[in-house]
């Protein structure tokens, strides 16, 4: 099935990796001259709209006068995504526990893509899907970073530890510092909803838990922030500075 | 002057820090019997609305069913921000130039309460402002970290450099490893828009820039994101793990 996508760099991505574009939809008065140059360049049909029938067509404002048709976004099985793990690489696989926010799976994607992280796994039911918000908050790493979606995550994990990897949750209960996890080992990293954390389920499956300090009043941080935190963390014993 | 804020975490930190409070707005159904319990011990007068009307006062569907009229959050001087930190502690501003997202700016100060930050500064022009947005995604951490407005970025900055501090710029231009930044002197860490970064004339303020790795396709990340890892890092630098 196709869907419409918008925004300047989930558009710019689509049109600079040659991908299957059914339609692209220009915004009056749109005038970025390098997705232009590339549009022109490409074979698809094109419409023009006024603001007001785009913002209509698209159900929201926030399309900056770009947007394309495409097909639905690709997912993959758990062995997909273990199979294409590069020789030699230490896998990393964050799993997200019951998120909701179309724009934290789009910024923990982005993030994803930045450290190089093997895939992304969400579960089938009470989740967030992949659609035009979270590939506008993506920057593009929705098609970078491979998505899989799955009916049971305390099974998938478990699936996942009999294939050698170690299961981190990023909760506060019974945890260690983050700056303690053991990197040199293949990982998931667990990251639960906002206001929910890790269901009890999901967290039987964790080998710890890890959290990051906090000093002040608040008891946690947006979702998509301590993911990005745990991720460089990882990242950063992975590959220390020279 | 007075302003609605809204949200289940901000209404609630409201009630426990006794704020002065104009009214409260109670949605149907709502269930919340912490925040309600709250609500009967509060002094302030209360109404109770249909949903509809309540997306309406609120201009958003977002409030959770919980709202509340309060004085506008109250903004502070650079002096001020500086004579508020505690004796002894290694100062550490975050400064954000061009910032318009409110959910960033709600999700910066949140990690900013977390790491123990003493104040956010930000432009009076090209900026977002304390708005109900911000509050919400804030988590109460608009009340916990002080916000300074400035005129001039760039002469803040000098400033703030007469008075002993250094500026590092999250920026990738000419940058060192983020994991490199002299962390054990008074600190302002400058975060610029995203899309265009940080602005000429507060980069030729910044004494040196700093950037995050980044591996993959994507060349930049959220900002809330990356101001989490710049935060994280400062503050392990200077709380190492025992």
């Amino acid at each position: 099935m196709a869907q419409y996508v918008y925004g300047k760099n989930v558009v710019r991505q689509i049109l600079n990796d040659n991908k299957k574009i059914y339609e692209i939809v220009i915004g009056e008065g749109f005038k970025d001259k390098e997705i232009l140059k590339l549009i022109s360049a490409s074979k698809a049909p094109i419409r023009s709209l006024p603001r007001k029938k785009m913002d209509s067509l698209l159900k929201t404002e926030h399309h900056q006068g770009i947007a394309c048709s495409i097909d639905e976004y690709k997912t993959y099985t758990l062995d997909e995504l273990i199979s294409t793990i590069p020789e030699g690489k230490l896998p990393l696989f964050v799993m997200l526990d019951g998120l909701e926010d179309p724009q934290n799976l789009g910024a923990i994607l982005r993030t994803c893509d930045c450290v190089g992280a093997d895939g992304v796994i969400i579960g089938k039911h009470r989740s967030v899907s992949l659609n035009a918000t979270v590939a506008k908050t993506s920057t593009g790493a929705i098609d970078t970073v491979k998505v899989s979606v799955v009916t049971n995550l305390s099974q998938s994990l478990q699936y996942l530890k009999e294939k050698g990897f170690w299961v981190v949750g990023a909760d506060a209960k019974k945890a260690i510092d983050y700056r303690q996890i053991q990197a040199d080992v293949p990982l998931v990293l667990v990251v639960g909803s906002e206001g929910f954390g890790i269901s009890e389920l999901v967290s039987r499956q964790c080998d710890y838990m890890a959290a990051l300090p906090m000093v002040g009043k608040v008891t946690s941080l947006n979702a998509s922030v301590a993911c990005g935190i745990f991720l460089y963390e990882i990242y950063s014993k992975r590959n220390p500075v020279m």
